[in-house]
């Protein structure tokens, strides 16, 4: 089952749980990825940023792809960013011959130029495969590279293995329009849109045409409600509980501790038995572990998903 | 009257109103501070980052400065952030001739290194004189420069004409904790905190220690009753009140829209007569502008002031 | 006298002399700028970043291009980047109705993306009016923004009034091949090229195709020879100069203590009294200026103008 | 025989051959040793930057970094900069254990403030295991990062395993006369200085106090005799035959087509087979090569070594 251009719904991040040592914890991958089928999410997304990819040795990373996809019957999309292609297509063989449905490529935060980024690209896919359907990951927040609607249109027409926009400039709703005016227009080959940013303006990114989420929020069933809600037409349905849910997710935004605050509550919610960062890094401090209770304690009254 | 590191409350960032065709709007300037006293502002900062401060020409800036001064009886902030400190110099002298309580100063660009950072505020207190108070501006997200809690002990330390923090760090919580640890022992002399970042975390931000806010949200009388209510130990009503206003705050905060955004909030409020920005900058959509009505649509069934 | 795309030779970037104490050194201006014109220079550059612009107030620049206007009978091209357009057309208005020839606009470092590159000489070419030539600086080691070939050949096209590229890419030997080619098929309206980054590789860029020199290295006769000897096909000759001279050169394009040196020459030189810069710019320590010296001597072996 | 703060002369660095079809050249990685040996180096760093670390897999590395143990007596430094301490450390392990002296790291081009670079080498060290020696590697042109003096003791200090310092900032001077101060007063460690950046400086880097060399210029003999020149206090000789390189020298600091003309020239002296550069490096074009071979022919005539 490979990815396309029509994948919809909630692609959920998924983290990477870790005993309190360090080591990678293979019976909450199961807990997370049934979890996770339970939130009704449409796929899962694993080894991103916000699921240390990094720290992981290649083995590591090969063993937790597997352990997904052993389990997990819907599409499976890993990132496979790294400094060089040679990594990067070593990764993507071994993940696409385990089973995995495409691959997410952030651009390396040194590229400068449209040329330059369009040719990343063009290598990328040259290097992981024209057979192997990959996501362009747009955070320039992180990656500090900017891709202008133009670009991304540029890497789609060159590209036809590129499948689907993991969607998280800032600002980022006009992005969403131009590309579906010029989908609308001919002027582009429809891809999948899924938003990232942890959802901080799923709300409206939907309206704008969005297909739904790509982000790791620790409720990952709200925002597949909320994506069903807006795509149904209830517009105020799917503003009001996305308010309720807005003070935590923009708590949970913050790089850096926004990881640890997503692994706290994943954690609580039973989905894994440990909120443990691999080095470096750091856990939630006492006084941001009481924010977040209170703003759980506080989202109760309206989501009864927040009564842990 | 200087700024003390007594300050408190709200110092609201003020916009520069513009005619349609890019003059300054004199007579909305006078509306506008006049608004800002009634929504009890305890200061006013002109000509910071989203006061449109690069687009003004010295005499311009002198002039919107004297104009704010002419009518406003509480502290006036400048922002004076400047290539050179020629410029900062001659701009300093200007406006605290004319009665300015203070300047702030943001780091370039440009800086690397604790030493830099620390060396560029006191060349930056050399140049415009010891006995004018001033801010440092810490908004790494726009800035690109990173001021470590020992850096800003540093500059406090070294320069004792720096009484204020204008705190939009991101993520910034654990900042002020470590801030007000060092006063509590000792270790460094208090200064007054005031938060930015358009106030997306004043709600923690005031229980970790924040002397109140120094943004320019639309509504700044919401912010001058979130930072009573918290100073008054109302924590629910404080996150009520502000998590009514979440959703528009965080549409507000993106750069680049956001600007528009809060002058065209503020010309539907009637503080200002239009909401042009001069050039570059540009309108809202008209698919922006609806999602801004909307929220307030929404916003109005919590807070009376934006039933408008 | 206009600046036209027609530029040839050496335009010296002048640094500006100061007393001691900082203040701006006139009679030192009026002794430079005899300096330049006996080097056989056929145009000047003041006020860019190595004539130490940001560090001056806006009147002190228009009097240092007054100054040289009135004793210097050449084009006069005066650099006006400024952090907004108001300051940059005020400059500019002050200094074209002086007597200057044009000016020269370098990339904020905030611009990303091709579109905002092209888009910011649109707005700063409509800012100080269509009748002003202009220069592009191209220099990415200082600047940080990349502009690649195709995006000077739509500023080129785009705007009538640019008329020469400051050319100080970092590798940039292809981009000089690449416009002269473009040039040649008519795919671009030919343009003045000369090139800075302390004439680091003027021997190779004047087989490229360059038209000469924009930049201030302490020697500017020996840049005049180089440019003719390169013109007059007397390559060896051309090379042999240069290499005698590039020990000194590689010295002195060092960022910081660059500028230092290159004073710190002209002094030695009698161009001017002092090699002070004006805060903060710090003078060679002791152990450079040795270096420095000894690097003259050896060049004095090679060229009789570095007996001093 | 492990990586000492004693290390002094030319530790080489070592680009990586390829076949033209983009394979690992093992023959020629033979013969580059063989021929680094008779140039007189004292030393060799594989896997660095310039060897194309990035487009490496796990295996490749390793295979190359034992192939040249296989063959070189010699102090083998690997480079085993990673995005992660999780890849870092399998490197550093497979390498250690296979023979190699120690390890070089760079800085993530993210890192900013002071403490997070201190913060990271600690990680470092810890992840790769204090028992072995590791090389600082500080070049901010490349990497962005910016570290002072004071942070390099820092590191020195915090982290007994850290021996060396490749020092390529630039300018870079003062920075190398500040350590040796600090080391004379007992302020600091002692620890080895060997220059990179092309050896642009060697000549004065070695008279401020540089223990020798640590780059990959394509006459690696010349920096083993310039180091050794400017020991025996032989200035002016030392001074004399490192102009007669410092064109080509220049010449091959160009960052993207430096590696190529180092390739070339190192093959047309019989030191590698091809001059392939793995995708998506670019071959030098004809112009380029005519350059380069017009510098060698300049060169001959003050070292016989360029005549090929």
């Amino acid at each position: 089952m490979k990815l396309t251009s029509d994948a919809k719904g909630v692609y959920v991040i998924a983290p990477t749980p870790f005993h309190p040592d360090g080591r990678i914890d293979e019976s909450s991958i199961d807990r997370m990825t049934d979890f996770f089928v339970k939130s009704g999410v449409t796929g899962i997304t694993v080894l991103g940023q916000l699921g240390e990819a990094p720290k992981m040795e290649h083995a590591e990373s090969v063993g937790i792809v597997k352990r997904v996809l052993g389990r997990f019957r819907l599409p499976v999309v890993v990132g496979v960013s790294a400094p060089g292609f040679a990594a990067m297509r070593a990764l993507t063989r071994d993940v696409m011959d385990a089973g995995a449905a495409g691959v997410m490529i952030a651009p390396p935060n040194t590229l400068r130029t449209d040329d330059a980024i369009a040719q990343y690209y063009r290598q990328a896919a040259d290097a992981i495969g024209a057979d192997v359907p990959f996501v362009i990951q747009d955070y320039p927040l992180t990656f500090s590279v900017k891709i202008t609607p133009a670009v991304i249109r540029r890497i789609v027409t060159e590209n036809p293995s590129c499948v689907m926009l993991k969607h998280e400039d800032w600002p980022g709703l006009e992005k969403i329009s131009q590309l579906r005016a010029w989908e609308r227009d001919g002027a582009m080959r429809p891809i999948s849109i899924l938003t990232g940013n942890n959802a901080l303006f799923l709300d409206f990114e939907m309206e704008r045409g969005a297909d739904g989420a790509n982000t790791g929020y620790c409720f990952p069933d709200m925002l597949v409600d909320v994506v069903r809600l807006s795509k149904e037409g209830k517009r105020d349905a799917a503003h009001d509980l996305f308010d309720a849910h807005l003070p935590l997710i923009r708590y949970e935004q913050q790089p850096g501790p926004g990881l640890a605050v997503r692994k706290y509550v994943l954690m609580r919610r039973g989905a894994i038995a440990s909120d443990t960062l691999r080095k470096p890094g750091a856990p939630l401090t006492a006084l941001a572990r009481a924010e977040v209770d209170y703003l759980l304690a506080r989202l109760a009254k309206h989501d009864p998903r927040a009564r842990l």
